[in-house]
């Protein structure tokens, strides 16, 4: 039988390679579901309200992210968080009976407010993050809710939360599964997780002559200091992604670091030309696209209808229920 | 010049005798300006999440009370906040931008998780009560919101939320002035502030023989055991009472209770009839109205759109600003 699958990314920015394996990769498991996929601008806002970033700007891009990455828009219903006025609406209603202490505990809220003073994330809405997103989830009474391994807390708060209003007002909310992304943590070119935040990432939009030029810059093995140094290639992340873009040659470039045969410029140029190789159709076709402004739009028309459809439907039943 | 007037009330039960003097004979005040009255039914479920309420009942009751209190819907906007999706949708907006202390030193908010604990206030939406008040006065550009005393603080978070949000993305909003009630604390039957928590209420919709039975059952100054004792008419709330509805003997009803030659008994009927007479109007146009279940709805929804009009340009241009 077919689930109800939801998942969404925030347009904070273009998407990179993280994303695409993390993310939009793991959502292709779930090609023949009942799949909505959703372009999260309204929690992009709860990080990103300083005035300086054009949200709506970036909701395109990721949306031609989206589909140059193989995102079927007949298949799926690919929409755009804002234009669905009922997540608000819910996000208002389920609040009334979201307890401040499930939120203040949650572990991305404090380690996130804490380790990013500068965006002053100390607010009510990045509080009520998980509120929304439990909203996002449950207007469409997903099953399956494909995430990365730091969401897992706020999947947990929305079944806690579809519970308490199912005990207070009658069972509306069906309690949604995670389904863990089976791609391991994909490092940007400083070494750290793949990150907008870092300046460290490889984007789906980047031209081969760029993603050259990142590699170029990577980090490898800090105690390989010279050409003739033996190299440690569990430790090197440009072999993280040699791991996973050059599978034939894995056993030799291993091999050949540890002897110091190869050095870091020819085993980044190895990658260098997987890496484009992978990422040249999208990059392509992401081109083409990025100029059918209409036909951007219009996609993204449709499938905010088909979502309303859905999401108001269920709305109508929680307002039912609730008595408003 | 005219000015732009919002005020409202929650519909967590009909209105009482304390909410008619304290608000809706207040807002009589501003006729002649363009004022919107909102029954705000989403501040409602704040408090009243419990599932036992049915505000939509309550809405219409409201309504009614409204109505048959005066206010004219082809003079000013009578509306309901959950038809006017943009209020939500602000509040969300809002929420980004509002610092959790700002909330949480609210006193109304720590006085009435404390004091009601079997209501289980502290939650994410009643903790959130003054962010969706700053969207429901920010979305008319209101010059002045009429209130009661308890509720400056929100007023003045309201001032603080729209100043911080001009500060970041330029001068959108409005900074609204609060317009005190000129009324004093209307006591109820118990001596306490008349309130529908309390249970000591004279409603609107009581009919003339309720009204006599509840001031019959009323409280009078504790020191006034026997007809013989003398009584103390500034702390009897059966004179406070007094003092508003029967002027022209107030000063006989005062003199004759400190030398004993009347006893409660007679006073409250003096009260009684006092009171019936000023409310029996209200009353009957209250039966009356309550029969015109379609042309009630009728109103709301023309006020609905009235509302909408305003609500969605304000939020049209929050949206530019912000960049969704």
């Amino acid at each position: 039988m077919k689930k109800r699958v939801l998942s969404g990314m925030r347009p904070t920015s273009k998407l990179h390679l993280g994303n695409f394996l993390g993310a939009l990769e793991n959502w292709k498991r779930f090609e023949g579901n009942d799949c909505f996929y959703m372009i999260a601008d309204l929690h992009a806002l709860t990080t990103e309200y300083n005035g300086r970033t054009d949200i709506k700007d970036t909701v395109l891009e990721v949306a031609v992210d989206y589909l140059a990455a193989g995102i079927d828009p007949d298949k799926v219903t690919l929409f755009v968080q804002s234009a669905v006025k009922e997540h608000v609406e819910l996000g208002w209603i389920l609040a009334m009976v979201t307890p401040i202490p499930w939120l203040e505990r949650n572990p991305t809220y404090k380690e996130m407010v804490q380790s990013q003073p500068e965006k002053e994330l100390n607010t009510f809405g990045f509080l009520g993050y998980p509120v929304l997103q439990a909203a996002d989830i449950l207007l469409y009474s997903a099953d399956v809710v494909p995430v990365g391994d730091d969401q897992l807390p706020h999947i947990e708060l929305t079944r806690e939360i579809a519970r308490r209003f199912n005990n207070i007002y009658g069972k509306v909310f069906k309690e949604p599964e995670a389904a863990l992304t089976k791609t391991p943590r994909i490092p940007g070119t400083d070494g750290r997780k793949m990150s907008k935040s870092f300046n460290n990432a490889v984007f789906l939009a980047d031209a081969p002559a760029d993603i050259s030029k990142k590699i170029r810059k990577m980090v490898t093995d800090p105690a390989r200091k010279r050409r003739e140094d033996k190299g440690h290639p569990e430790v090197c992340p440009v072999f993280t992604l040699h791991q996973r873009f050059s599978p034939k040659e894995l056993a030799r470039i291993e091999k050949e670091c540890r002897s110091a045969e190869i050095g870091c410029t020819d085993c980044k140029e190895i990658l260098t030309g997987h890496l484009t190789e992978f990422l040249k159709p999208i990059y392509e076709k992401r081109q083409e696209l990025i100029q059918q402004k209409k036909r951007l739009y219009d996609i993204l028309e449709a499938g905010n209808e088909k979502a309303r459809a859905v999401a108001s439907e269920m709305l109508g039943r929680v307002k039912e229920a609730v008595g408003i």
